[in-house]
């Protein structure tokens, strides 16, 4: 494939310009925002790099899309890809960012950070035992990159880590891999919950309150999509405790709106989706490792089954 | 040594007979309170097991102690010990409980937690990117059983962890030990420093203006004990914000009194000396074993060396 005019859509686009133009001289770029984007710039590229464009373009002369997030859904999910255009996405520190992430909020709840907090603002000394790590059993769906790197970081704590899958097939670091289907029976055990899924046809609203009702107070923690959760039935679930608390770091609609319920749920923390964030450096290596591959036409790890949409 | 009558004195003393008694038939045991002690039950016991007891005693004719806490600075920190008496001391999960408590609250700090909480009562969705523990610097004081769980902890997920001892002589999962006297100059590159020396004549307020000042914004974890910290020297660290933040377990006075300026300073966060309880289980469990060793005339990997005191 023969790359030549590159455009790079991203609020980002003067730091990736800076990191990334010196390093690729033979080609030509447009760095711009997604306020200046025309349809010009469209027809005149052959690559496309971007990631959250808000509005609807026409991509069909576009030979090449590299997303700067590792999601894609914005390009596939209830969309027709063209199964011309090649897509890959950005894997670089993902797994490790998202793994630091979910560690950091169970310790919060093993340690009782709350409760030394709460119990500090009056003065009071009382205490508790907090609960080890390596007593606890953690359930993560999805056993892609991000999936084995919180499976490595956490049995590398001593924790049991389950996975799963489509295919239920055994990966390093999970202590068994269990499929969609399956794994109803071992989830009132579970006291973590993490998912890392994307978002597809299958895995639209997976959480709801078929698996919910399953749980016996697990800590429920989404770094995968927010459409992946029926959100009334998480706040039905918390009320109900059957899910310990939630932390959510993506939602269905982003940025989160002020009228949402889960703003103000006692057993909910919020972040802006900063999980997995791209540095413009990350970002800015990752693309030009692609792109190198593509001109010595070497194979991509990074790229896209358009079809099964991850 | 022939240990026959075993005298404990704990606030969790029911628990610990329930443990103790019918793994032990062949001794004769004594379980009380301290309310309940008298002078009699000491003349009694061949051995006394127990952690922080409020009055002084007449230990003379007890052959053998057993500390049911690591520390073992309120037997021997401006005490005169006779040499005759053995000293030993609960090693059981205390390296892993201290060390999930350090990365609790260094997470809390890299995720960002307390700047996300703020945001969501506010229903604001601002990104901010949290910082990957693998590009840390740690210095840990300390580098015994304590120190060196830490030490191996961190280093598994990629921080560079310095040591501080008495020796300087190198461990495992340490970059560099240095001693006392020879790491002032590493000191402004750390982001967090972690006390886990014990209380001696050596440690006493070794945390004092000469350290903090070297420092830049470096969070400290105290998790030693809170005599080798000046606290006034500690406060004024933290105003100036050469010390960023304190989190700090142990403390000069336990209960930390209510006039105590650390309780309300914004800064500091308190919790109850509770980074290594020793659960009756885990604590039993350590008696026993030790209790068998010396029986058997075995080494006792847990026996103090209450010259240097640790």
């Amino acid at each position: 494939m023969k790359i030549k005019n590159i455009l790079l859509v991203s609020p980002m686009y003067r730091e990736l310009q800076a990191l990334i133009e010196k390093e690729a001289r033979h080609k030509t770029f447009r760095f711009m925002s997604e306020e200046e984007l025309s349809q010009e710039d469209l027809s005149w590229a052959d690559a496309l790099v971007s990631f959250n464009l808000k509005a609807e373009y026409n991509f069909s002369s576009v030979k090449w899309v590299h997303s700067l997030g590792a999601g894609v859904d914005r390009f596939l999910h209830k969309k027709d890809w063209n199964q011309e255009i090649l897509l890959t996405r950005t894997n670089c520190s993902f797994g490790q960012r998202i793994a630091e992430y979910c560690l950091s909020y169970i310790l919060k709840d093993l340690q009782f950070h709350d409760c030394f907090q709460e119990q500090q603002q009056q003065k009071k000394w009382a205490q508790s035992t907090p609960k080890l790590i390596g007593e606890q059993k953690v359930l993560v769906y999805g056993t892609g990159e991000i999936g084995q790197k919180i499976a490595n970081v956490f049995s590398g704590l001593g924790v049991d880590v389950y996975g799963l899958s489509l295919s239920g097939k055994e990966k390093a670091g999970f202590k068994k891999v269990m499929t969609v289907d399956y794994h109803f029976p071992e989830l009132n055990e579970m006291n973590y919950v993490i998912n890392t899924l994307p978002l597809t046809d299958r895995t639209e609203k997976l959480f709801d309150g078929s698996i919910f009702n399953q749980l016996s107070g697990a800590g429920f923690i989404n770094v995968g999509r927010g459409a992946s959760v029926d959100e009334s039935a998480l706040l039905q679930a918390l009320n109900e405790n059957t899910v310990g608390f939630a932390v959510l770091d993506v939602f269905d609609q982003e940025p989160l709106p002020d009228s949402n319920p889960l703003w103000n749920h006692p057993k909910v923390q919020i972040t802006p989706h900063i999980s997995a964030v791209t540095t413009p450096s990350e970002g800015a290596a990752c693309f030009l490792e692609t792109l190198k591959n593509i001109d010595q036409g070497k194979p991509l790890s990074n790229r896209v089954d358009t079809k099964k949409g991850y």
